[in-house]
């Protein structure tokens, strides 16, 4: 049974901590942004508790589902190609051959040391369309039950990553005040959490701390200027 | 000179459209869903243009800047990963010869069809390089040049996407009416966004809009009714 090879992957800590880091990415940075916004708009935090609220709901939601959907269109998609490779191989079969030799020629690999291999993929068809499915087309099989865990954990990793930020407008009741407890928490959060993402996908830590910080921070500060010019 | 071998792609009419939809999917749900979750909660539309401007600004940047520095991460990360299998090829050629054949055994290949591709391999170390990046690692060479590029189109996609649901809000100056036109328009939008996203991606179009459109459909119902309850 042809299993497709191994294949490392940018994140060598598995796929959950991937679906965290994207949610939590996102979550920390854009309800950050937005309560940090309308706090140079308006005086009290009750509008930015509701506005907060309503787009880590939005965000979530958006993330999460939208993951979902894509991540069954991926899995359909690769079974419709996969069907196709199998007629293929039966249907156009010296097509198939050549598609295999030129995939070993961009190689430099003689046809006399082709002729073999392509032999011995069409004595084995199933082998013969695992092999098309990773080589020439480039498409690993996706797990289709990772479909929905991944979409939940994107989702609740993009709700914790949104209540950093929006926690101080929860317990504080002038904007200002909660504002420069957000930025510090909020800021602080993003450089722990950067350093861990790049710890988690081979990065360098210290430099995707600031680099995840610096995009945070950009985006409240734009968000900022823009509302306290058109608040 | 061996390039690497071609690869279709799920989006068949390539990367910018890729990045139109990733952009543009985000840019029409989000601030759709904001805007319409604080409608649940405010009479005026100002306090919601304030908040949109900023959702959309905060959006654009964390996409846009979040993904350029990402595709910059994965163009260093090959890098590093060439190198590593640059050296390991003089330093540890048998282990590498031995990774080759793996590659091969899971598809049923006997070793005396293996052994001269493992020969021809050996003879010409860049190809070797190559066919380990892309079959053992499952690495693509990224182009460093489309970062830029990507970045910018997803975060104007964002922007444009934004705008749909927000222009209501920027001429009426009623919430309720307002969101009555922006849910309408967004809609519609969503259904057409969604049709031409399943077109260029090979999706069921008339299903990639209904998905679309519901995505959307339900993050604006949940801010608006987390907005209503909190508001």
């Amino acid at each position: 049974m042809p299993a497709s090879p191994h294949v490392e992957k940018h994140f060598t800590s598995g796929e959950t901590v991937r679906d965290v880091v994207i949610g939590m990415s996102d979550g920390l940075t854009v309800p950050f942004a937005l309560a940090a916004g309308l706090s140079g708009a308006v005086a009290g935090t009750s509008i930015i508790v509701t506005a907060g609220l309503a787009e880590i709901a939005a965000g979530s939601i958006a993330m999460g589902l939208g993951g979902y959907l894509a991540a069954r269109s991926d899995a359909e998609h690769y079974a419709s190609e996969r069907r196709r490779e199998e007629r293929e191989v039966i249907e156009k079969t010296e097509v198939e051959r050549e598609e295999v030799r030129e995939v070993f020629r961009a190689y430099g690999l003689a046809e006399e040391t082709i002729a073999p291999v392509v032999a011995a993929l069409e004595a084995k068809p199933k082998a013969w369309v695992d092999f098309m499915m990773r080589f020439e087309l480039g498409l690993e099989e996706p797990d289709p039950k990772r479909a929905l865990a991944s979409a939940l954990t994107i989702a609740i990793a993009y709700i914790v990553g949104g209540l950093v930020p929006l926690g101080p407008y929860l317990f504080l009741h002038e904007a200002p005040r909660a504002l420069v407890v957000s930025v510090i928490s909020t800021l602080l959060a993003l450089l722990v959490f950067g350093f861990l993402k790049g710890r988690f996908t081979g990065a360098p830590p210290v430099r995707s701390a600031l680099q995840t910080t610096l995009v945070g921070g950009l985006a409240a500060a734009a968000a900022f200027g823009l509302a306290k010019l058109f608040g």
